[in-house]
């Protein structure tokens, strides 16, 4: 049985993946007057006089919603609400295994921009943070920018921010075994939707110089017609020297490929074009870009996928939930640009210089330790950033 | 220290009323390919094929959320969503101990009638059911309405229809003690908000034909000017004798008075004016209409209070669990009448007739039995009645 039949039948029988349970005594009539009514009034009246009571009276200090219109569900697109809450569920799993974190996941029944970002301000006040999940690009963009500039809790699309931090550590332990420089290196980005807009903008704040984005239509170059405003914004910051052409083109002497697109679209002969120690990142789930073994064959120096079925796994996994642990534990406002750095620099640290290996660039999904370690470094940046409304971790 | 001083304390210590847990394996690479990716694209392609696949491939058949605009919390009135929180949490930790519900509160920023109907409906496709809470009149009585006719899961506002449903269960066994008939006594209800008007529509469903309401402006009559929609709807079925005045009038000689409405409004002279074997159901909370102590001094044969400190609790905690419970558990598509009437007769008959006494009418609120007996009970009716979508519980 492969992991997609087992997965059905297991989901089957577990009947949901979270559940939710009851932290309090309430067996009696004196424990159902303290938790319930008549004393609850006195809580909701402190909350009242002082909403940023809610932070310490309920569990808004720990609640994360996981929030999707179910319209780019894993690499299985628009699906619908329903279709999407096994991944939802899932990601609500982790969230609490790795960090500590209560998620649930609220799955949107509309594809409007505007009745998402007001859903989602509507309920904003029973979370601590907001975690946006599989909700398709352009759309994705205006919902996370105005739900950051609009409410004053951590508002995050995974899709984007959390795949390029991990592939940003991913690439800094690339770099220390190609012994390469990030700024000087030639990277291609394959796929111009959220998570590849996403990395290219994240890459360049880590000193990236030379980057060049690849869609279905053919290299992204400044003044192309095709481009949607998100593409526009990232084409004036990329491929300065405007090469023009396709997937092929991009990658000739290219140090480094990182495929957030589709199956099987590089060939053995994109790769051999490379540069010397190439890195390939071929993220594409659940086909990655190219077959592992194909890249290997072709002279690929080191190969990551999104998949745990080879060396290399390429997953956000390693970032949400240390990354909310972190915003939350310091009651961070946002996730600023800090957090997202320290988020991707100590994913990379978790790999010792000893332990690196073209084989072993990432700490696994499920190392809790990695989970902490982010969590730790994303407090202590919002703290220095001036996010943090508690200091005192 | 009180309950209200304890409360606020233990709420501190507590941080939350509630959490989510983790119910399935991810501590490693295999595990997460099975609960995660790439496994869960399986269940996902499954919904979107069958979207009633949801209810047994995600916790989507026993998640309800308690959603609430903060505008009606206990006898508080406006206070907000987040100063909402303390009671949802509180419902939720009481679903999850009595019902085996997973329950999350939602509490919504917005007051608009719309607004919120769209918000549920927007969410309505991870939840196995609705229960709305704290929701002011009159607005509850069209977004209610609005959702249960728009939705094909079973929607529930708990202040109207929880507290008619118990209420009904303390009269059914009342009348055991005083002898009197249901369709034979008269009845006053006081505060003809949501929940008194809902109490009046479900007494007379169970049979009562002489009700009187009561509101701040006097006794409601057909015709009178003062009247919203909804005590205009209840004017049609209610004071048939056409009786005008204030409470005191409308107290003389009535067997049973109901209060939904405000501290110490009842006085002793108006007990005394009463029948024999009067029964006084004083909900209002955290301070009764007339003090139990008060009020049979001056006659009153059975008293109850919304309070836990009092013989007598009349409590919705009593239905809204096992209410659910039933529910989810046959896939109703609605809470009707017979589902109701159902679960007040299961309530009341938890207490035997060897049992019954004047100051022991309503099970306790945390007897676990009385819980299972309503979800029993409710379960039948729903499937007897057609709208279970599944039967074979």
């Amino acid at each position: 049985m492969n992991y997609r039949e087992l997965s059905l039948k297991k989901h089957g029988e577990w009947k949901g993946k979270i559940e939710t349970v009851c932290r309090v005594p309430v067996a009696s009539r004196e424990e159902l007057s303290v938790a319930y009514t008549p004393g609850v009034a006195e809580p909701c009246m402190a909350i009242h006089n002082d909403v940023e009571k809610s932070f310490e009276l309920t569990r808004r200090w720990n609640t994360v919603p996981v929030i999707t219109d179910g319209t780019a569900v894993l690499g299985l697109g628009d699906i619908g609400p329903e279709a999407g809450m096994p991944v939802m569920e899932g990601k609500c799993a982790l969230f609490k295994a790795f960090g500590n974190v209560d998620a649930y996941p609220i799955c949107l029944g509309t594809k409007d921009t505007e009745e998402i970002i007001k859903t989602v301000k509507i309920m904003a006040g029973s979370f601590g943070g907001i975690n946006l999940e599989d909700i398709s690009a352009p759309r994705c963009f205006e919902i996370e920018a105005r739900l950051k500039a609009e409410l004053d809790i951590p508002v995050f699309h995974d899709d984007q921010h959390g795949t390029a931090i991990v592939v940003a550590a991913a690439l800094l332990n690339a770099l220390k075994i190609t012994r390469k420089k990030v700024d000087e290196i030639a990277i291609v980005i394959n796929g111009a939707g959220a998570a590849g807009i996403a990395i290219a903008k994240f890459l360049l704040k880590l000193g990236a110089k030379h980057i060049t984005m690849c869609d279905l239509k053919g290299i992204i170059c400044k003044g192309v017609d095709w481009l949607n405003r998100a593409q526009s914004e990232v084409a004036e910051v990329t491929n300065l020297r405007h090469i023009t052409g396709g997937l092929a083109d991009a990658m000739k002497g290219a140090d480094v490929f990182i495929g957030v697109s589709g199956p099987h679209c590089v060939t053995k002969d994109m790769v051999k074009s490379m540069a010397d120690k190439s890195v390939l990142f071929t993220c594409a789930n659940p086909v990655p870009e190219i077959e592992p073994q194909d890249a290997s064959d072709a002279g690929a120096y080191i190969v990551g996928t999104g998949s745990s079925e080879y060396p290399n796994q390429i997953n956000n996994v390693l970032v949400f939930p240390g990354l909310f642990r972190g915003a939350l534990d310091v009651r961070a406002t946002t996730v600023n640009t800090e957090m997202m750095i320290a988020a991707a620099q100590a994913i990379a640290d978790c790999v010792s210089d000893k332990e690196l290996s073209r084989d072993y660039i990432l700490p696994y999904a499920y190392d809790r330790k990695a989970h902490d370690d982010v969590a730790k470094a994303v407090a202590q940046a919002a703290i220095k950033s001036g996010v943090a409304k508690n200091t005192k971790r």
